[in-house]
């Protein structure tokens, strides 16, 4: 397997998107599929399907495609989402409680073993999952008990550099942040930052910009 | 202003993340903000700070730094949300729900003035933000009433793609997708996907791959 670095971010995001559509071909029966049809489902152009793979060896037989299983499995492993992750969420107003009961997280192979909070009126309340709540100040002993490896910060803005560190104290090395803000992390730290309301500037930049093709 | 085929999506990502730590800035009472200042808030470089907003013209003063006030004006024509955008969410599940009452969408001047869905015990329910859930047989009209510019969906990734259908059909150019698929439209139709899942593989496998530093 050559060096990480040299891997673009966004061939690892396009790896976990073939992922996805391996897995609803498998549900529907496929044994093999081509490039041009994985591309085709994924919104990509085939090249790019091939290029993607080529960074981890030979995939596939010319001529004939991918095997659907073996495929998923070698980008499970290339993933390292061949096994459960533990995630320990913080902040369980509603967005935080629509995460932990997703049911993507789980599917995908990530589970969510602890909920913390700091409001008073919900530390100690058992949410549908089974789990309960836990104040923040539990957070360390908590995360080192259950082996948690990954901190899900769904709090305001304005707490959110807070739980970061005491996610980190906790020495949890990756961070997925859906509050509105950037927050600081040593090196040692790695952060995915969701903000859906900077992807809809993004939108709205390419709406108000970009000139629409008048419709057939 | 130059052709906006030539600015790196990334630019515009970050021209949003610069226009939160300017409201941030603005708040605390600041007037003026350094390049590096802005750029150490933003987590990214000031020579990065400097060539995006390069882009657009000249900004700031050489040795004091940037107006507070009148970049983050600037930064909002550029981006077009110097207006509110109507969306509607198709989708009133957990995630739709909390979706509908994140102030960080209101905060950012995105007004969602309609909710669908299709299951008969949640059509004509009154949601917290006073919207009554109406049925997705009523999205065309709908949408067009109310002028909706952006649709949210909210919904299982095997429902996305008939969604996106209406959505399409109601002459919805632009997409907001949080359902853990991929949904094909027209080139009219300008999509961002949010796939929390896939954030998280790519977390994992920086996690997994890239060596840690040591603490200190």
């Amino acid at each position: 397997m050559p060096k990480t670095a040299k891997i673009p971010k966004a061939t690892i995001t396009r790896l976990s998107i073939y992922d996805r559509q391996l897995e609803l071909l498998e549900f529907d029966g496929y044994r093999v599929v081509s490039s041009e049809k994985l591309a085709w489902l994924c919104q990509v152009n085939p090249a790019q399907v091939r290029k993607d793979l080529g960074y981890f060896g030979e995939f596939g037989i010319r001529g004939v495609g991918y095997d659907v299983i073996d495929l998923q499995a070698r980008i499970k492993e290339i993933l390292a989402i061949n096994r459960t992750w533990n995630l320990a969420i913080v902040g369980v107003g509603k967005l935080g409680s629509a995460l932990i009961q997703h049911h993507n997280f789980s599917a995908r192979g990530f589970k969510c073993v602890a909920a913390f909070d700091n409001a008073p009126d919900k530390i100690g309340k058992r949410i549908p999952s089974g789990l309960i709540i836990q104040s923040v100040d539990q957070l360390k002993d908590t995360v080192r008990e259950l082996e948690v490896e990954i901190g899900v910060i769904a709090t305001p803005a304005s707490t959110a550099q807070m739980v970061a560190d005491f996610l980190l104290d906790a020495e949890v090395n990756a961070i997925l942040n859906f509050s509105p803000t950037r927050i600081g992390v040593p090196e040692c730290c790695l952060v995915e930052n969701i903000d859906f309301t900077v992807m809809l500037d993004v939108l709205v930049y390419k709406v108000h910009h970009e000139p629409k093709e008048p419709r057939a």
